[in-house]
């Protein structure tokens, strides 16, 4: 392969910039000598105008609008680290317009304008990489995308929010609260100031919605919309019957694909200790793929941290020198309907009841009426707190709405029931 | 991208061959419209000259020896999935010589052959596909050559044999002994007849030789040799102990490169069971792959079979429709010594002895007087058989030298130890 030079716009100079720009520099011979290609950022683009990031050696431009590098004809690639949405899809739309390849690590942005990005980079013969857009350092979009186009997708699930899944894991190891785990989460640089969209699922939901467009094709627009489910409502206790039964709390993001039928939900889930899944522990991401043919792939490491989302970035960069640009717009179908009413599951239900005769009875015969069945029930005197006692059970499957209907059955009962926690169990081998 | 035509020839007619022509077959409209590629297998190479697999639809040549595939200039890719050594060899480099791009599952071949292969196909512009000759149907060929040319790999450690891992995994689960391991692994065909490479080590140390090409550029022909430990010393009592001190026992490759040393590794390990490593269970595999700047990614997923290692071939086929050749001799540094001497770890010692009174002061004045030191010791009373007390010895941090002194200065003493059972601890993390 003869020498080239790729020219690079970095649009975004904080922590993940300056990595990217750093791991540029610092490698720069071995790139040469991998890919016969010199990588060069000529431009960063930052709003206050000044490198936060890696600094040194840096002898480009540097611009406080991206008009200036959408303009600029000798410019290959944009890269996109700014984060946020409008702004984000401005950058993307024009450097495509422009001839130039898109590279983003912004799930947010994809989330809603995959479908028209895609389509437009097709009609341009250009590349969008989005490998740090999802799970940060796990190569899952290349890994989900070439078994795709192998094999069909069953589902995934995907632990894709790392805050989430370190504050789980703190309660589940240390026994401490959700307050607590989100203020350790906090001083760990693990969870930001304002840690809503993480904790309420919104985060896990957008990175499902770009895995279930690589896996079933389904939509990145606003037709769309989140299913989600946060973490707030477990608590500690949860913990302690979740493992009397066998099983972890994890914050899930599924999709699945059967019969025309596409679910796609993020969740906080009771998981078998005896998964793989179950072990993903602390910060930590990964996602399991189920086929068929193959049965269960697990992509496991780091969700998130400056580096490692740069190195996803980079290996866009190399298919882009490599000219191995795979066309995403193939990937879409844009004909599903979601239809997570339908999605069944076995349901754990935490029920605090005040201490009466026959309250048991009375419960039973609520989820009787509603032609659900019982697995098993734990009831713990000694869990008992302000004359509640903690009753929890397990539901056999049923799906979203009966699931609705029995929980609308207990509403009426406010005397009897003073708090009912719902998760879902998830158990892929049923 | 313009409509093309693939012809492939399929060396081996077996299990996976089988699969690879069927998911070829089934599925060809829909890899027509994901690469514009038509795959058509129009020969088969097969010694009885009959199709073993998969049979329907299938209006190719079949023929009982290579040489017609060879010469044939319409032929583009040939696939080798016949197995052993000096044909497959043969066939890979005829098949290179002769201009066409070639794809094996072949582990044993490509360990003593990949570096003169690689470079024969770099001289002829050609690309050698391999994905399915390390852990079946992981991505990890793909996965860790990615890595390895944006980021310096630290280490890698691999679950790399799936009837290994299946045995141990039952011996720990059900507490029975290796002889009734093997014989449940033969009866699910997770062992073969005479399962020797697997048990010995020899599969997966080939395999890791493989991973270490890529990852450090280390050789891939004879000059190498494998460095093993079968898992048969390991007994169902080992898995107790290793329980108690908070592990699980698995059969690793490992390959790590620091300051110019190079190990390369294979044997069984006691692992801690925090680590996500010790919950790949059974007879999937997994490699743990770790860099500075990204920490540990891991992949998991079935080891063998006919579809998952069907996928793998097929992956690589795909790469080929797209153009996306990777040169593979670029990996290789070819000038690494390996140094296995030097590699350290704690190291877990089973020592049955003679219940007699002095014995704990004489194994402490042993491990002394070699300058190693303890860092915990059981002794189980109700574990004694036949008068002999296993006593099991934890040692800190010592290179393989200091070991093999510790355990000659034991052998002199044959009155006091009847067996010494040594396995290493793997700890990632220090």
């Amino acid at each position: 392969m003869a020498q080239q030079e790729i020219k690079i716009a970095l649009c975004g100079a904080g922590n993940v910039g300056g990595a990217v720009l750093e791991l540029l520099t610092v490698n720069a011979d071995f790139y040469k000598k991998m890919f016969d290609t010199d990588f060069l950022v000529t431009d960063v683009v930052t709003k206050s105008g000044k490198l936060r990031g890696y600094k040194d050696k840096f002898n480009g431009n540097i611009h406080t609008d991206f008009e200036s590098i959408i303009n600029n004809d000798s410019i290959d690639v944009v890269i996109e680290v700014m984060g946020g949405i409008d702004d984000a899809y401005k950058v993307a739309k024009q450097a495509i317009e422009s001839k130039k390849d898109f590279i983003t690590a912004n799930k947010a942005m994809m989330s809603l304008h995959g479908d028209e990005l895609f389509k437009l980079a097709e009609k341009n013969n250009l590349f969008i990489g989005f490998e740090a857009s999802v799970a940060g350092g796990i190569p899952i979009i290349k890994s989900l995308s070439s078994k795709a186009r192998i094999e069909n997708i069953s589902w995934f699930a995907g632990i894709l929010n790392g805050t989430s899944n370190y504050i789980l894991s703190k309660m589940e190891s240390d026994g401490i609260e959700l307050k607590e785990g989100v203020k350790q989460a906090q001083e760990l640089g693990f969870a930001e100031a304002d840690p809503t969209l993480d904790l309420n699922g919104t985060d896990a939901a957008q990175k499902g919605k770009v895995l279930s467009y690589l896996a079933f094709g389904s939509k990145l627009d606003s037709s769309i919309e989140l299913d989600i489910e946060g973490i707030d409502m477990v608590e500690s206790i949860d913990f302690k019957f979740a493992l009397e039964l066998g099983y972890s709390i994890k914050p899930l993001s599924i999709g699945s694909y059967e019969k025309d039928r596409l679910i796609l939900k993020s969740f906080p889930a009771l998981i078998q200790q005896s998964s793989i899944l179950s072990k993903v522990n602390d910060e930590m991401n990964a996602i399991e793929v189920f086929t068929k043919d193959s049965g269960s792939n697990l992509f496991y490491g780091p969700g998130a941290g400056p580096k490692p989302t740069a190195s996803s970035i980079l290996s866009d960069l190399f298919d882009i020198a490599q000219d191995n640009k795979v066309n995403y717009s193939k990937f879409g179908q844009g004909l599903m309907e979601i239809s997570n009413d339908t999605f069944s599951c076995q349901r754990y239900l935490r029920l605090e009841v005040n201490d009466s005769p026959g309250v048991m009875a009375k419960i039973s015969s609520f989820i009787a009426k509603q032609n659900l069945s019982i697995e098993s029930v734990i009831q713990k005197e000694d869990f008992s707190q302000n004359g509640l006692i903690p009753i929890v059970i397990v539901l056999n499957e049923c799906n979203e709405n009966e699931l609705e209907d029995l929980l609308n059955s207990f509403s009426n009962e406010k005397d009897l029931f003073k708090k009912i926690v719902h998760l879902r169990i998830f158990n892929p081998n049923k």
